[in-house]
């Protein structure tokens, strides 16, 4: 009976929530390595096409980050917004390294039943949990692709895709 | 003892394997879109910053889809190649519906177990099935994103990104 559990976990499940945890802070890795790539003025101000600057980009991602994972833990949503904006690469990359300490302390509590739950995040969306975290991280890697061609187009070498 | 198994199931599944293809066929979707809103010529000579123009983003995600999913069933990789190049958008959209159809009927011959299992995608790189599927999935996604930056660049509005 153990071992038919077992199993029947297995084809359930493509991921389990701790790994799609390690999945997310990989790619925040990523993202935080892209953020000291950039020259500091140009983390403010350089953009292509009307597009927004990838310090711009960095405040969605954060709006989304804490507020996103103790949404899905505790079905309270704040109201949507950019993360605050600041002055220098400094202050943005300990806005980062706090939220990174944030969810890996939140993401334990999250109830087993939310990742399948139905709920509206930020009284906006619906979704389930998991649907939710997929945003969050399919979000901040298209518009991070974005910043690659930033980097690619000031002639500076992006870090690797793959090296998280 | 069936309430059990069903409550350590979902406390182990973020997403299951059918919502996994769904998730990807909704990007997949997307990245469509994309190929169809370059035009013809810019499809396959547009760059900035030395990077690839979209059709040879293209060709590298044809290049792991269906030898991806087949590789993951089957545990036999063939060697990793970028798909065939073509001439025109038509012949491409036709590359991206046959993959299409091909991926939907090799995902539910893939084992359970080979999720979690180890293997090397395409005798190379080291990862369980489910790491293969992100990695395809992410890297569509990255580099998508850098197809926005080309579209936004010819002042041509991308579509929606949420919309899949």
């Amino acid at each position: 009976m153990e071992n038919a559990t077992i199993e029947k976990k297995t084809t359930n499940a493509a991921i389990a929530p701790k790994d799609l945890l390690e999945h997310w802070q990989g790619h925040r890795r990523l993202t935080r390595k892209m953020i000291e790539a950039f020259p500091e003025d140009k983390l403010f101000t350089y953009s292509i096409g009307g597009m927004r600057p990838f310090s711009e980009l960095v405040y969605e991602f954060l709006g989304m980050a804490e507020p996103g994972v103790s949404g899905i833990a505790t079905g309270k949503w704040q109201q949507w917004a950019d993360a605050s904006k600041v002055n220098t690469k400094r202050e943005l990359l300990a806005q980062w390294d706090k939220a990174t300490e944030a969810i890996d302390r939140i993401w334990p509590t999250i109830p087993a039943e939310k990742w399948q739950q139905q709920d509206v995040a930020f009284g906006q969306w619906p979704g389930t949990g998991t649907s939710f975290i997929f945003y969050f991280i399919d979000n901040e890697i298209h518009h991070r692709g974005q910043g690659y061609v930033y980097l690619r187009s000031l002639g500076i070498e992006p870090p690797a895709f793959w090296d998280r």
